[in-house]
């Protein structure tokens, strides 16, 4: 099978080529060919040097889409997006990139299909950004996406698209609404999000963090680690139980950050607990208010999607893939 | 004000242009300049002559948009579509259309904005369509959109974008999602929903109707009289208080087919009743089938939308407003 990951330099992108490069049999069938596309080249784990190419394409530049989907691959993870924050402060670069990019895509496979028949599995990473407040106090699988975000639009319409392309024969997809990814692994970023990670990442190898909020702000957290099983699972299921809604809110665990700091320090101790600094900074927690704090995951859940319950198990996780097993 | 009606040659724009002859100060503001736009020339009622023009424009053609945007109306309303029927048969036609047509016109606003200040209220006519089965008993207006025909997709995503382009300033939008509009004047055509206006429209003039599903078929219905109301009421109403959410579930009725009967019966008598023959046609069955069937839409009759609350009022209507007051 021809394996195509987009986006494949990204976090994720790279997390899941790592997983396939430890555990060739993940997806359920022999991957023969692997393409890492991103706008630069994405690196490439050694053991998947014989079969793979990573190519720098621009899904948004003009006939990049067309050139990809000319290899006829089976499976394609769709990962490439311009991030929340980008997609605010630049409108046309938000829309090209996650809306017309996205499209283009979708509309190359529909093409390629008149070359003779075609119908590859799309796994498209979305978000939780889909959603605006007010919100109930759990979302459940059929509340509305009212996202008050230009990113969150731009997710929404192609899980729209997503959804009629499946409907319609051209390709058998499935959206991945992806929890905020803790630990976040790297340095420290501006992203209003950064804390949740930092206030884990950085006690746990003895730095100081900030934590901007109060202690009992509620969030919805899934591990790197767990993120990359949605995508696993989602090209390895059978379709045919999701029927016509495409779209699923992935499973996460709903914890306050309080709870965090708790497991930190069962984890790691009353030291690297004491290595957070609180700077209430009111402008990010006017940001995070207006964030979803709680699902009702049911439908991923009962189709086999799976997530962290606790932060112990999170803290445990970061521990393994980012800091060799010990702290 | 210069209020533009794009869409102005189909059943509810040529409605809405009469009511705007009829009542020139039905939008709680006098209309100095009105502009009636389709693809074919519009009708332009002998009382408006002085004030309006009627430009034959395609909105998805190249430059279309920004040509009609240049006159900077102050109140939009966007009524231009391929029906259901038509997007579903041709897949470019209708994402061109529906789509980018509507995207264009959204575009044509931004950028218009660049050469000063201009804010007009955009009114878009969406649909129930956006809905796909399988449904609650009554449809809330937190339920979510997942459509299962590309015109319900294409309505879903320029309500997205309604919604992002308002709430970043650059236009007023305010979606009106439609009932079924009955009773529909002119001729019995090959719609799936036809004979729902079919079976009171004809009898009503001495002329038989076939019936194609079963008489406890439950549908969402308002008349063209509340349909026209509607979008007048979101073009003089004051958007502050609804919020970033700007779509809206329009009011209607929801009735049997047997209570339609019943009603014709009551305002029509016996004869009119018995026109109506029964050729169960088990495809028309199943598309029906999948419709909605009813609605708590709150929110809109909260903002003060209104529609019919029984079928003899909804015949009544077409016969003041069709059939010159009498049968």
């Amino acid at each position: 099978m021809h394996v195509m990951v987009i986006g494949a330099a990204g976090m994720i992108g790279r997390k899941l080529v790592e997983r396939l490069a430890a555990e060739p049999g993940a997806l359920g069938y022999e991957v023969t060919r692997l393409t890492l596309v991103d706008v630069v080249q994405a690196p490439v784990p050694a053991t998947l040097s014989a079969t793979s190419t990573a190519p720098a394409v621009d899904l948004s530049s003009e006939g990049g889409a067309e050139r990809l989907i000319a290899s006829r691959p089976d499976v394609i993870f769709h990962l490439a997006a311009i991030v929340s924050g980008e997609a605010e402060a630049d409108f046309d670069k938000g829309y090209s990139i996650n809306l017309d990019g996205t499209r283009s895509l979708f509309e190359a496979i529909r093409h390629e299909g008149r070359n003779g028949p075609y119908f590859p599995r799309v796994i498209f990473a979305s978000s939780i950004a889909v959603f605006g407040q007010p919100f109930p106090e759990k979302i459940g699988d059929e509340f509305f996406t009212t996202p008050l975000t230009s990113y969150g639009t731009q997710k929404a319409i192609c899980e729209l698209l997503l959804a009629d392309y499946t409907r319609r024969g051209i390709f058998d997809g499935i959206g991945i609404r992806l929890p905020t990814i803790c630990v976040r692994p790297g340095k420290p970023n501006k992203a209003a999000s950064g804390f949740f990670s930092n206030i884990l990442r950085e006690p746990l190898v003895g730095q100081e963090a900030v934590l901007p909020v109060d202690e009992n702000v509620r969030h919805w957290f899934a591990s790197p680690r767990s993120a990359v099983g949605f995508f696993v699972h989602a090209a390895r299921m059978d379709t045919a139980s999701i029927g016509p809604r495409r779209n699923l809110t992935m499973p996460g665990l709903s914890a306050l950050v309080g709870e965090e700091i708790e497991a930190l320090r069962r984890v790691a101790g009353e030291k690297a607990a004491r290595l957070i600094r609180r700077e209430p900074d009111p402008v990010i927690a006017s940001i995070v208010a207006g964030w979803p704090t709680d699902f009702d995951a049911r439908r991923a859940r009962e189709l086999g999607f799976t997530a962290e319950s606790n932060f112990d198990e999170i803290i445990r996780i970061h521990i393994e893939d980012e800091l060799g097993g010990r702290i």
